[in-house]
């Protein structure tokens, strides 16, 4: 391919999130620390971006001035009436998965979106991901955590601790082992990825005596994906008690693990990776991230928002983007 | 008190675990490293000790002398026919438990058993927790995991995942939560500890969303601790999100967390402190506490095995005793 289509494809969209929450003074901190360069698009209202800008913070004259160079044509905001208006992080979204349709832009990284405002808004959807996956046809995708030692995926996600067991499935199970798989090697670049998957029960259920799921359901999975990637040079390892799981990937026995459900797997995560977390959605036609916090409008606009795990979700999908490009 | 019988508190009983196991060798470092001195008595066979020693590592001839000046008497080991007999665990075991009953240890220190082996011996109990509660009358206790930076008690532990939402109920979270808060003040010495309450479903269910136990069942024994330290000057927090309640705890948000089940608790935990954590058994009349790791057959005898965990143990049990003692 072309050296002008690979640095197309390693520009990244950028969506504003909730107006009232972090989003847009995280962009802002972004554009002044140079993460956001010319071909990067910011889709988010002018007047939002402003209101982010007016604490003073060293960041924001600097911020405010290389975002607006970046951003999309205020056509896009039509029903939104003002910088407090939450309708605002839904046309931001639409409006990026449109271009992303239609042009060449590598990657995806959205600020935080509230979801009740979303759907008071008309948003159809639990979250970003489903939306995401849905105006892309994409029936298997997966949510997965990645950090500087650690990544993640799993395969239910917010779901009733009481529901999990009944949510798992050798299908499931292989969907998200394959998509994390692939994912390694075309986006993280691993030629050959070692990959771990967690048990549902305590020590992976201890011969069955702390459960079946382990042998019944998950370990069927493992056998279907070491003979999937067996041609592949992908190999999985599991069902593993997912207390050791970590330290050993940690220690770089795998490069990455697929975890049952929310705490399993975000627990020992976000111990390790409280600031530099990113979530990345697997499966999708292009790199998405976006930072492993929420909206925080209870410091919105005072300049206590960490920016690290922001900064992290656009150097992680400018890298991964860059690489999915020359893999073409 | 005097400072004989304070003394006399922070002697340890030590007892031997699986002699297939790691459990020998691992005391005869400890004896070698000085972790384990004079008025502290060792439950073992000799001959397994003698046994354990043998690989010619640096710790063993030191090791296995002061070893074998800390034994009790061979009467106790009648049942138990050589060195790899399995039933000296349960014989050790056993006569350390008679020793506590009747003279001043302060606490007991448990190698490893293995659970199979012990119960072919006649031993009737799922583990050392069930087994040391029932002969010291206690009905209510708990396991709790210590490291350097993480201490973490369990309300169900050794429970298939899918039963875990059935098993917690709003008069075991606030049992252990009391066992947690009071062994922050007596053992640990914390003045005004503050206890963090995890919930069950993920973000704690997100006001009912993702989950009702947590405002149904854990909200209620948050409730009913609040009340109870309230007097006692220990707070108790909750139900919180527990992949966000990790970075608070080591951030010093807590002084220990209450966990809702096994995977919960011991992921985080083992990924911050996979060689030094402490399992410590909370309600016992002593203290209790024995290394975070198994027997580790496959490692016995090869002087691979890690000692951080049983020294940690072993330092645990003398600093914990001691604090006990002088609160007499």
């Amino acid at each position: 391919m072309s050296a002008t289509s690979s640095s197309r494809r390693a520009a990244l969209a950028v969506t504003q999130g909730d107006p009232r929450g972090i989003g847009p003074e995280l962009i802002l901190r972004a554009c002044a620390a140079g993460k956001l360069v010319p071909g990067d698009r910011v889709f988010a209202r002018r007047d939002v971006l402003e209101a982010a800008g007016r604490g003073g913070e060293p960041w924001a004259a600097s911020g405010l001035e290389r975002a607006t160079s970046l951003l999309v044509g205020p056509e896009v905001f039509a029903r939104s009436s003002g910088p407090r208006d939450p309708t605002s992080q839904v046309e931001a979204l639409e409006a990026a998965v449109s271009a992303l349709d239609t042009t060449t832009f590598g990657g995806l990284v959205t600020a935080p979106i509230e979801k009740l405002a979303c759907q008071r808004a008309g948003f159809g959807f639990p979250g970003h991901t489903e939306y995401l996956a849905t105006s892309s046809g994409v029936d298997s995708f997966a949510m997965c955590l990645v950090g500087p030692t650690l990544r993640v995926a799993l395969v239910t996600i917010h779901v009733p601790l009481r529901e999990v067991a009944d949510r798992v499935s050798t299908v499931g199970v292989a969907a998200v082992g394959r998509l994390l798989g692939a994912a390694l090697q075309r986006w993280f670049g691993v030629a050959s990825p070692r990959v771990g998957v967690l048990g549902l029960n305590p020590h992976a259920g201890e011969g069955g005596m702390l459960g079946v799921e382990d042998a019944e359901i998950i370990a069927p999975a493992v056998e279907e994906l070491s003979r999937w990637g067996s041609g592949r040079h992908i190999v999985f390892e599991g069902p593993l008690p997912a207390d050791t799981a970590f330290p050993r990937h940690q220690a770089g026995d795998f490069d990455g693990v697929v975890a049952m459900y929310h705490d399993q797997g975000l627990g020992p995560f976000k111990l390790a990776h409280f600031h530099d977390g990113v979530n990345l959605t697997l499966g999708l036609p292009y790199v998405r991230t976006s930072p492993d916090h929420g909206t925080a409008f209870d410091i919105a606009g005072t300049g206590l928002a960490n920016p690290s795990s922001m900064f992290a979700a656009i150097d992680l999908a400018r890298s991964l983007a860059s690489r999915a490009g020359y893999a073409d």
